[in-house]
C-alpha cells in the first residue's frame, strides 16, 4: 500500500513540478524610451563643457546624463555599472 | 481510499513545488571588468575626433567603445538600447 501511494505521490509530482525556466539573457533598458527601436543619443562634442557623465546603467532620471542612480541598481542587483565621464584636461 | 491517496499527493506536491521565484532586478554588465566595484571610464574630450561611439549595453568586445554588439542584445533579449555617439559638426 505505501508502495502503491508513493508511486502515485512520486508521479503527481513529476507531473506539477514546473520545468526549470529557460535561462534568459537580462535586458539593460527597463523603461527609457521603450516605444523607440534603439535609443541613440547623438551629443556635439563642441556643446561639452569642462566635465559630463553620461548613463550607462539606463537607471538615471535625467538619462542620457547620469545622476548617480547607478549607486542604488548596483546595490540592488549586484551589478557594477557606472558612466561614462567626459572631461576637458584641467589646464 | 481515493480521498486519502488525493490528500497524501496533494500535501506532497505543495511541499515539493518551488516557490514563485523572487522577481529580481536585471543586471546590465555581465563580463566587462567584474572584479572592479564599479566600471567607470573617463574620456578626455581633446582626444576625440570626429566621431566615435561609446558602448551602453555592454556587450562591446571593445568596450568602452561600440563595436555594434547591441544589435545582437536586442534582438536576444527583446531590449532597445544602443550607444551615446560623440560627434563634431561638419563645418
Ligand atoms: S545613473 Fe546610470 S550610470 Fe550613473
Ligand atoms: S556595442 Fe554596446 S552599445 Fe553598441
Amino acid at each position: 500500500f505505501i508502495g502503491t501511494v508513493s508511486l502515485i505521490a512520486y508521479v503527481t509530482v513529476k507531473a506539477f513540478q514546473p520545468k526549470p525556466p529557460v535561462e534568459k539573457k537580462p535586458i539593460c533598458n527597463l523603461k527609457i524610451q521603450k516605444e523607440v527601436q534603439k535609443v541613440v543619443n547623438i551629443v556635439d562634442i563642441e556643446e561639452i563643457g569642462e566635465k559630463v557623465s553620461y548613463c550607462r546603467c539606463w537607471r538615471s532620471k535625467r538619462f542620457p546624463l547620469c545622476d548617480g542612480s547607478h549607486t542604488k541598481h548596483n546595490e540592488d542587483t549586484g551589478d557594477n555599472v557606472g558612466p561614462l565621464v567626459l572631461k576637458r584636461k584641467s589646464n
